[in-house]
Parts: C-alpha cells; sequence; structure tokens
C-alpha cells in the first residue's frame, strides 16, 4: 500500500499524506475533528514512516505537532487493501499532553 | 529542550537524534536493546517532531520503522529539565505488528 | 445503567453479567470469540464493579481471568443510553501475558 | 504468588489485597497518592482476580471503583518472585473518565 492523498476516520478527522519517499517516509497534514482543548482546531503537520511490503498490509506510524496546542500526538496501524475493496486503515493513537511536572507524568498520556 | 543527540532508556536502547529543525522534525537511528523477533537486531531509522516550547518541557513524538521486521513503533513523550538536573525523557509507545486481516486487528498492537 | 444480562461485541465475543449488587459490583462470564493461543477457548470468569449514577453514563470495569491460558485481560468503559436508542457499551482493554522475567515485561501487555 | 497484603507503588499509592479465595478472586481498598480531580481523595474499594500458577509468575486484575469521582480504573500486571528477592508487581492501567456522549468518548481513556 501507499499512504500518500488523503484519509478520514469515523469521526470525520481527515489526513492528507503528501508523496511517500521510497524510503517510506512521508510528510503531510492533520485536520482534526475533535479536540479537548477550547482553542480553534488548525490543521497541523505531520511526520512518519511506512513499511514499503508488496502485500498491501504493510504498517506505519506517525507523529502530529498540534499547531493549537502544547500536545504531541503518534499514530501507529496497519493497511488492508484485501481483495478488490477499498483500502483500509487500522490505527491506534496515543495523545501525550504536556504536564508541569514529573509528577504529573501518570496522567499525561491518552 | 532540544532532543538532538544520544538517549538511552532503563532497558539499555538507545537513540540518536539528528540535529531538530526550526520546525522541530527531527530524524534519527534507534538501537533497540529488546525485540519480539527472532532475527538480528539492527539499527533502525526514526523520524519524528517536538515542539519547541522554551520552558524545557516539550512533548515530542517519533516513528521507528523497523529494518528487521514489518513491526512499526510510535513513541510519545515529554521533555523534564526542571532545575539544573539532567534532562530526562519520559515516554510511552505502542508497537505495531503486522497482522494478515483485518479480523486479526485486535491484538496487533502492544 | 445496569450491566446485568447479555452484551455482545463487534467481534461476536459476548458476556453475561450476573446480578449488579448495591455496591455495584457483578460477577459473570466471557465467552470470547478471538484468542491469542491455540488452545480451545472456554467461558471464562469475570468480576467486576461499576458506577450506579442515574444518568445512564456509568462507567465501570472488570477482569477476565482466561480459563485457557495464563493471562489476563482487564475492560474499562462506559454505558451509553441516550434517548431512547439502545445501551451501547464503549470499553477499552488491555491482554497480560505471562512473561519468564522482568527482563521482557516491555511486551507482555497488548 | 498471593496478592494477599499490602502493596505500595513508586508514586506511594498503596493497595490492600483481602484474602484471595480459591479461585483467584479478591477484593481490597486502593489509596491512590495522585488524582485528576479537586476532590478530595478517599481509599476506594477494589475486586479482581488473579491466576493461582504455582512458579510465582501469576497475572492478576483489578478494577477499582473511585469514591470520589465517577471514574473507573483497572490494573493488569503480573507478579515476579524470582530468586529469593522481593516479590514486584508489574502493572498497567487504564483510566476512564466520565464523558456526556459518545462523541466525546475519543478522549476518555489514559
Amino acid at each position: 500500500c501507499d499512504l500518500t492523498g488523503w484519509w478520514e476516520n469515523d469521526l470525520g478527522s481527515k489526513m492528507l499524506v503528501d508523496k511517500v519517499d521510497n524510503h517510506g517516509n512521508f510528510s503531510g497534514e492533520y485536520h482534526t475533528a475533535v479536540s479537548s482543548t477550547q482553542k480553534p482546531i488548525e490543521p497541523s503537520p505531520l511526520i512518519g514512516s511506512q513499511h514499503l511490503d508488496e502485500d498491501g498490509l504493510c504498517t506505519f506510524g506517525f507523529t502530529v505537532n498540534w499547531k493549537f496546542s502544547d500536545s504531541t500526538a503518534v499514530f501507529v496501524g496497519q493497511c488492508f487493501g484485501e481483495d478488490s475493496r477499498e483500502e483500509v486503515l487500522q490505527t491506534s493513537w496515543l495523545l501525550r499532553e504536556k504536564v508541569d511536572s514529573q509528577r504529573n507524568d501518570w496522567r499525561a498520556t491518552r
């Protein structure tokens, strides 16, 4: 699979992956539909990489550096392009929120 | 904080972050000390980004594209450079292992 | 909400929660549809507790002690019984697999 | 291993596990040292179960029904009682916070 292009999830968040290079690296933009802050949402840059397996089942990961907050999110997942059906991405994510001391580290990750 | 340089964790894994650019993007190499495969471990490329807050408490994330497996890992965390003590990174991670169908998606992420 | 009764998820796993007591504690049986072991799947006991808020949005958690493996799973979630629509449970889970030493602790949790 | 007794973690949270029964079920009390609410912390009931393997490496899980909030936490882990060293518990946890609608489900779990 090749992540290049637009993807949308169930919550309405969208991402655009610019051309994947021949090492599997890519950058792009993430337009989240949801946010835990009060500030206006803005498209935010993403950067990541994917495996280039030829079976359409490659794993990938990327980081989103939120422009409207001091948090960072990472996503990891796999393409499923089985049969002639449309390609699907399954992902999991972690959101790191900034905390003011190591004492509060336990609650920083969703 | 600035992630540029070598970092080591409790398990003995090490990473080298090459120069962080002025958008916060960076690349580097991850030398893991542990693996769930039988294959020999090899240094693997990482790519990610960090916030550039001036208080030494910035969040960051990066993706490791394992060279010796078809898995991908993502790490998300925060620097703690309080007082004059040495900088510490607190991170969480997800490892995505390749599965052969969406039916097995539930067990693909550690 | 009251978890008493049968529930089924998207993967076809089913659980039966016996009567919830007036502290919110309950026991029951979990019939998983999926497994990471080769052994035959067996119904396994579950034990947990729920909040007893009157707005139909209570959080809950439970532990499943797998009968056919030495792993343990925990589930945490919330009921959504809004409007007159059918009640829905949203859950997240962690599966702990037994490892032989603390050195391998890092990969024990899915 | 047998979880009966007092345990304390790095953050200073303590738990008391009452007698484990011969199915591996137990109840007890959790005294958390940290909280994401402003309300005073109170000891909260826990309920869970453990495997009864004889090698001192059994997995376990339990649910904590917070008395001072409408959240629920689950913990899953494993005992390590290697050699003659003191027994150690390694655990992971998920905290479910109550949200008002399924639309906000994505951010309910830490």
